[in-house]
C-alpha cells in the first residue's frame, strides 16, 4: 500500500446531479487533504472574481488519508471556499466525529457547487449519497434540525453538519456546526452554504479498518498515555480545556479587554477561567472520534444552558467575554450556545460586538440605531440582544452581520479605527504586542487573522535539549529567543517555518493540540512514523513540509488574483499601541521593525515584496508552475 | 546526548602554530560536516581573491558527527580549498580508514593555513598534534612515503594522507592520496598542499565507542546484509568494482570515447570491464573502515602493478582507457597506479591527456613539442610517458600540468573546443546525451563538472511503487520520467532535489554507493534514523536537505564572490553534438531546452537567472544572510 488516490463526491446543487471524482495519487500527494485539496480543486476549478455567495462559489469539505484513524487528534475537516467576510481563500477546521465517519465512508473531499432551487441536506451512506429535502429544516437553531434529522432517518448515530439561521442569513460570519457544538468556524463558510440553499450534510456512522501497520499504530496510540502524563500543557487542555488559558492571560496582562482598549479585566477574569468552568458548570469532558485528550467542555446551566451545545472556549471566553467587557460565566455560556444554536463564529460575533459597544460608548453608534439596545461594555443583556440580531439580520444586526469591518465602513469616520480585523476577519484573542510573530501572522495569513495557523511565540526562552528545541531544529529553526517578544529575522523564521508546518497539519487535517513542532502530544518525527504507519505513506519530514509550503503558496495565488496585495497585509493601529495595563504594560510593536519582518517574511516565503505574490521561482520550486497556466 | 560541538584542529604552518577551535553544535547542526563545514569555515576567514596556491588559501579535511560509526558507508572526508584547477570553491571526497581514525580521535576537522618554510608533516594521536620534518619524504612517491612514515613513527597502523610528487610540483589537478590507493581526487587539492610544504597527515588507529544506541544502529547495521542480497546494484558494485559499468556503458553506446569523439570504443572494452577484472587480475576485495560492500579493487601484474595501488575504477578505465582510446586493462592498471604513485587525479589526468592527443592527431600540437612522444589515441606508451611528464612537470608534461582548459587557451585556435572540461575541470565519464539532467549538474555545479553531485538520470521509468520512487517522493521529487532523455522541468527538479540531497550526503561525508535517495543500500528515512541511533541527533529529513541546499547556496556565494557568473555555467559544444555511435547514436541534448532548463535550475534554486547568485531571500531561508555582512 502507498498513498492512496482521492475519491471524491462532487455535487451540483444547480443540476442536482451528484458524481464521484478520483484525483490520482500521484497528485493527491503533493495536496494531501485538507485545504491543500481543497484550494487546489477550487483554482483547477473555480474563476476569479466571483461573488462569495453566488453559486459560482464551491463549498468544499476535506479531510485527509490520515483521517478516522485510531489515534488521537486526528477527526478533523476543513472547509474551504471564496470567504464571504473576506473576499480571499476561506479555510476553516472543525473536530468531533464527523470527519472520522466520512473517511471511514471512503470520501477524501464533498464538493459544494451550484445552489439548490429549494432547502436541501446531503445524505451520505457509503457509496450512496443522496439529497433530500429540507424545508422543513430551514431556519431551526442547530439543536432543533440535528435531532430531526437524526429521527426522520431513524438512525441516533448519524453525524451532521450544518448551518443554522445565521448562514440561511447570510450572516457573513456564520459557521458550519456538527455535534451542535463543533464549529468550522471563521470565514463565513455558513453563509455560503446558505447561498447555496444547503442546510446540512448528513454521514453514517462508519469505522475503518484499514490500518496499515496495526502494531505499530497502536503503540503509537497508546503512547498517548505516558505523553499526557509528562505533558502538563496538553494535560491542562484535558482537564480544563483551553479556557484555563484565560486567567493566565489575564494575569499577564494581554487578555484583549473592552475591544482591546485594556490588557485585563478591571474585575478580573478568574471567573471565566476553565478551572472556574470545572468547579461549576461543566458536567463532561468531550472528545473527538477516538481522541484521549478530552478538552472539549460541556457545560450545563439548568433552564438556561443547554449540555448539547457544548461549552465555551477560551476564544468565546475571550471575545465573548473580555472583548465585550464581561466577566460572567454564565452569560458567557448563554452566548457560546446561542452562536451555537444559530451558527455564528463566536470570535467574530464577540469581536463585531465589541466593536459595536466602542462605536455605541463613543457616539458613533446612537440608541435610535441600535434599537434600544444599551451597547455598552459589560452589558449582559446588550450582548445576548445583539448575537440574536445578528443571526436574524434584524435592527443593528443587519448592519452587524457583514462583520465589524464592513459595519466600520458603513459608519466611517472613526469607527474604521475600531475594527480589529484583518483582511475582514476580527483577531483571535492573542495580543501581538506579547506575540510579535503571530502578529506577524495575523498580518500575512491568507485567510485573515488566524491563532491557528503557526506556533505561537515562546514566552519563556527553551532550554537547549529541551523537545520544543529538538522538535524546533526539525524544522530547521535553531534559535531559543533570548527575547521572546522582539520580532528579529529568526523570529520571523520562527514564524515562517511553524506557519508551513501548521499549513501541513492544517492539510493532513490533525488537530494542532495532538500534532505540532512544540508542546503538542506528537512531534514532527512521530507525525512521519504516523503516515507510515497508519497508511504505508514512507514520507519524510521533508515532502511534507513542501505539502505545508505549497498549500500556503495556492492560497496565496487565489489571493493574488482575486486582488489582494501586500496592502492587505496589515495589522490594525491599536495593535500598534503599547499594552495598556498590567504587568506587561508598555510592550509594543515596534511598527517600523514589524514592517521590517514583513519584508524579512516575503523573502522566507519567495514572494514578491511589493505585490505578496508567489514568485515564479516559489512556485516552481513547489511543483506549482501549473498555476501560471490557468 | 545532542548534536555535538565539532572540535577543530587549527593549523597556521607559517607560525608552525597549532590550536583547538570549537564550533558550537548549534552552528555545526547548520553546516554538519564536510564540505559544508568546509566552505563554512573558509568564508568565515578567507578574503576572496586569493591566489589558490597562495598562503593566504585554506586547505580544509573535515569529516561529520558520522564519520566512523560501525555502519556502511561513513569512513570518507572531505578537503574543501579554494581549487587551484578552476579557481572556484574546490571540494573533494576520499575514503579509507583515515576518515574514522580522525573522528575516533576526536576531531571534526583540520584546517591548514599558512605555508611552511620546509617540508612538514602534522601527526595526529588523539589530543597531541605535532608538526615533523619532511624533507626526506619529499620527492618521494605515495607508496615509499607511506612506508617511511609508518616506518619511523614504528606504527604500521597509522593512516596517512599525502601528496605525491604531483603536489609537489604543483600540478593543478594533483589529488591527496590514503592508503596509497584512495584519494581526494578532483579539483586540485594535492597542488594546495604541495604549496604549503605538507607532505602529509599522519592520524593513530583509533575507534569510537560512543555510539548512542548500540542496539538499534547495530540492527540498522547488520541490514545491510540483507540489502546487498536483494540490492542488484550495489551488490554488483561489490563483486565487480565501479568498473562493472564499463561494458554495459560501451553497448549502450555512451562510453566517451577519443576525447569524447565517439560513444563507443572501435574494438569493445569487455576487456576493461569489471568482470574481466575479477577474472584476470584481480586478487582482492577491499573495503573503507567497517562497510560490507567492499567495492575496492586490488589489482596485481607481477612485476608491473603493486596491488598496494589498488585497481582502477570505472572513472579511471573510462578517462585512462576510453577517452584515450585505450582499452587494454594492463595499461590501464599501470596508469592508474602511476597515478597513485605521483598523487594525480585519473579523471582531469585522463581527460587532458586525451585532449592533447587529439590536438597532437589534429597537427595544433607537434612532435617536437612532445618532446618526441606520439601521442595518439590508443597509444600504450604515449600515456604512461606523459603521466609521468605531467606529474615531474617536464616536457609536454609543464604545459598540461594546469590542466586541458589552460592548456587549450595556451595552444589557441581550434584546441579551445577539445577541451571537454567545465569550469576548468575535465568532465567524467557520463555522457550527457543519455543523461541530460547529470549535464546540467556538470554545468552548474559549483566546483565544476562532477558525477558524484546528484542522483544520475534514471535510464529507465520507474515502476510506481519502487523503492527509487518511494525515496524520490520523500525529497519532492513526484514523477516518474516516460522519457528519461528529455530534459523537462520535473527533471531539472529531479536534479536540484537530488543535488541538494546529495550536498547533504557529502556534508555528512558518507558513500553514495551505501546512502542515497534512489538505488543505494539506504534511503533518506534511513539516514534519518542513523542519525538518531548513531549520535541521538533527533533530526528530519527537513533539517537535513535545509543542510544539503545550505553547502550547495554557500559554495555559490563562494564563487560569485570570485567572479562567478552563469556564464561559468556551461556545457562544451561538444556535449551538444548528438551520440556518434552505437544503439543511441543521434541522441542528443537540444541546445535551447538545456538553456531553458538552466533558468528553471537557477529558479528552483532561488539563484539570480542573470548572475547566477544566491538571491537575498535564498540566503535569509537557509539561515544564511549572514553572508552578505561578510
Amino acid at each position: 500500500m502507498t498513498f492512496p488516490p482521492a475519491k471524491i463526491l462532487d455535487v451540483d446543487l444547480s443540476k442536482k446531479s451528484i458524481n464521484v471524482k478520483t484525483i490520482p495519487a500521484n497528485i493527491y500527494r503533493r495536496y494531501p487533504g485538507g485545504s491543500a485539496l481543497g484550494v487546489y480543486l477550487i483554482l483547477q476549478e473555480m474563476q476569479p472574481g466571483i461573488d462569495p455567495l453566488s453559486p459560482e462559489n464551491m463549498l468544499i469539505f476535506s479531510v485527509s488519508p490520515l483521517t478516522g484513524l485510531p489515534i488521537s487528534g486526528q477527526s478533523r475537516m476543513v472547509v474551504t471556499t471564496k470567504s464571504p467576510l473576506t473576499g480571499a481563500i476561506g479555510d476553516s477546521q472543525a473536530g468531533g466525529y464527523f470527519p472520522a465517519f466520512l473517511k471511514a465512508n471512503n470520501w477524501d473531499a464533498i464538493v459544494i457547487k451550484g445552489k439548490s432551487s429549494e432547502p436541501v441536506y446531503l445524505m451520505i451512506d457509503g457509496e450512496k449519497a443522496e439529497l433530500k429535502p429540507a424545508g422543513h429544516l430551514w431556519g431551526k437553531v442547530t439543536g432543533d434540525a440535528d435531532s430531526m434529522i437524526k429521527q426522520e432517518n431513524n438512525d441516533d448515530s448519524l453525524e451532521i453538519a450544518q448551518i443554522g439561521p445565521a448562514g440561511e442569513n447570510l450572516v457573513r460570519f456564520a459557521c458550519i456546526i456538527n455535534m451542535n457544538n463543533r464549529a468550522n468556524g471563521r470565514n463565513g463558510t455558513g453563509a455560503v452554504m446558505g447561498s447555496k440553499n444547503l442546510k446540512a450534510i448528513v454521514v453514517k456512522k462508519a469505522r475503518r479498518s484499514d490500518v496499515f501497520d496495526k502494531k505499530g499504530l497502536s503503540s503509537l496510540a497508546a503512547s498517548s498515555r505516558e505523553r499526557l502524563k509528562i505533558n502538563e500543557t496538553v494535560h491542562g487542555l484535558g482537564l480544563y480545556g483551553t479556557a484555563s488559558e484565560v486567567n493566565g492571560f489575564q494575569e499577564a496582562g494581554f487578555l484583549a479587554t473592552n475591544n482591546w482598549n485594556h490588557s485585563l479585566m478591571k474585575n478580573g477574569a478568574k471567573s471565566l477561567d476553565g478551572t472556574t468552568m470545572s468547579e461549576t458548570i461543566l458536567v463532561k469532558r468531550d472528545n473527538c472520534y477516538a481522541c484521549s485528550v478530552r478538552c472539549k467542555r460541556v457545560v450545563e446551566i439548568p433552564g438556561k444552558v443547554d449540555p448539547l451545545y457544548g461549552g465555551p472556549e477560551y476564544e468565546t471566553c475571550a471575545s465573548l467575554g473580555a472583548y465585550c467587557g464581561i466577566n460572567n460565566l454564565e452569560t458567557v455560556s448563554i452566548a457560546n450556545q446561542l452562536c451555537n444554536m444559530y451558527g455564528l463564529d463566536t470570535i467574530s460575533c464577540g469581536g463585531t460586538i465589541a466593536f459595536a459597544m466602542e462605536c455605541f460608548e463613543k457616539g458613533l453608534l446612537t440608541t435610535e440605531q441600535t434599537g434600544g439596545v444599551n451597547l455598552r461594555f459589560g452589558d449582559h443583556e446588550a450582548l445576548i440582544q445583539t448575537i440574536e440580531l445578528i443571526a436574524k439580520r434584524e435592527g443593528i444586526g443587519a448592519l452587524l452581520a457583514g462583520g465589524s469591518k464592513v459595519a466600520a465602513e458603513t459608519i466611517g469616520g472613526e469607527a474604521v479605527k475600531y475594527s480589529i480585523s484583518v483582511k475582514g476577519q476580527e483577531l483571535p484573542a492573542h495580543m501581538p504586542q506579547m506575540k510579535p510573530a503571530l502578529g506577524l501572522i495575523y498580518a500575512v495569513n491568507p485567510f485573515g487573522a488566524d491563532h491557528q495557523s503557526s506556533e505561537h511565540d515562546p514566552l519563556l526562552v527553551m532550554p537547549e535539549e529541551s523537545e520544543e528545541r529538538i522538535r524546533l531544529a526539525q524544522l530547521g529553526v535553531h534559535k531559543g529567543y533570548d527575547n521572546p517578544y522582539v520580532i528579529d529575522d529568526e523570529k520571523v523564521r520562527f514564524a515562517y517555518l511553524t506557519q508551513c508546518f501548521v499549513s501541513l497539519i492544517d492539510s493532513l487535517c490533525l488537530c494542532q493540540f495532538v500534532w505540532g513542532s512544540t508542546w503538542q502530544l506528537y512531534g514532527p518525527s512521530d507525525l512521519v512514523e504516523l503516515c507510515r504507519e497508519g497508511i504505508g505513506w514512507e514520507t519524510s519530514l521533508y515532502e511534507l513540509m513542501l505539502a505545508g509550503e505549497r498549500r500556503l503558496n495556492m492560497m496565496r495565488f487565489f489571493n493574488a488574483r482575486e486582488g489582494f496585495t501586500v496592502k492587505d497585509d496589515y495589522l490594525p493601529d491599536r495593535i500598534f499601541e503599547p499594552l495598556p495595563d498590567g504587568p506587561n504594560k508598555g510592550q509594543i510593536i515596534d511598527r517600523q521593525r514589524f514592517n521590517e519582518a514583513l519584508k524579512t517574511y516575503y523573502e522566507y516565503a519567495g514572494w514578491d515584496i511589493n505585490t505578496g505574490k508567489p514568485m515564479k521561482s516559489t512556485l516552481a520550486k513547489l511543483s506549482l508552475s501549473w498555476l501560471l497556466d490557468l
